[in-house]
């Protein structure tokens, strides 16, 4: 087991509707939406407008985060779903939202890496300090 | 070339200032300090705070984000730091980000790995779109 699951991915020549990657009030509306159908947990949120369009933020969750970053004049979409197995395995969780995420932009192509954060760390065990030298 | 770096980092056992680790605004600041140091652009940020101690949050940079999530009571921290290289190759800056917040936090064990975003693409290429079907 690991603390966490982190799913990244990009995705280029989005279908979607084009508000999405040009506009930051739209990105943030469709992303927090999933989030909750996810059964994820939202609780801040940060997200900027890039002129003439585009728009990049991050949703904080109880879980961890995610993140994205549109650029709309290539098509072009970064994503990150950043889970934790704090309280339970959001395993299942953060794959939802991944692919809801993809679905929900219509990519031409897109790629997924899946990476294990701290391997070998679990949350339940007693943390050994080291001798303070 | 890749579109962007990504630097996905754990921490174990760190001997910071405790309020680091435990207090959203602390953590916050000196996050904010170190990107700018770092010559990365902040335009945005959403931090959490977990009762009674623990802090979650991102910075949205104009490059991309960082992310940060402690757990205080484990002597854990999670890191991210996220760069495209759209403007510039932001490489240099990212990783002087990353030794300066592992160096801040003064964990006893950390790992880092280092994930190239969008490996084939490039932001100068035109975006050839596939056919309306």
């Amino acid at each position: 087991m690991a603390l966490g699951l982190h799913l990244l991915a990009e995705l280029q020549g989005c279908r979607c509707t084009p508000v999405l990657l040009e506009q930051a009030p739209a990105l943030e509306a469709a992303c927090a939406g999933l989030v909750q159908a996810a059964g994820l947990q939202q609780v801040a949120a940060a997200f900027h407008q890039f002129q003439p369009a585009g728009a990049t933020g991050t949703l904080v969750l109880a879980e961890s985060h995610i993140a994205i970053h549109t650029w709309p004049e290539h098509g072009l979409i970064t994503l990150d779903v950043f889970v934790c197995h704090y309280a339970a395995d959001n395993t299942a969780r953060a794959e939802h939202l991944l692919a809801a995420l993809i679905s929900q932009f219509a990519p031409a192509w897109h790629h997924v890496q899946r990476i294990e954060r701290g391997r070998g760390l679990q949350f339940s065990a007693p943390v050994t300090l080291p001798d303070p030298r």
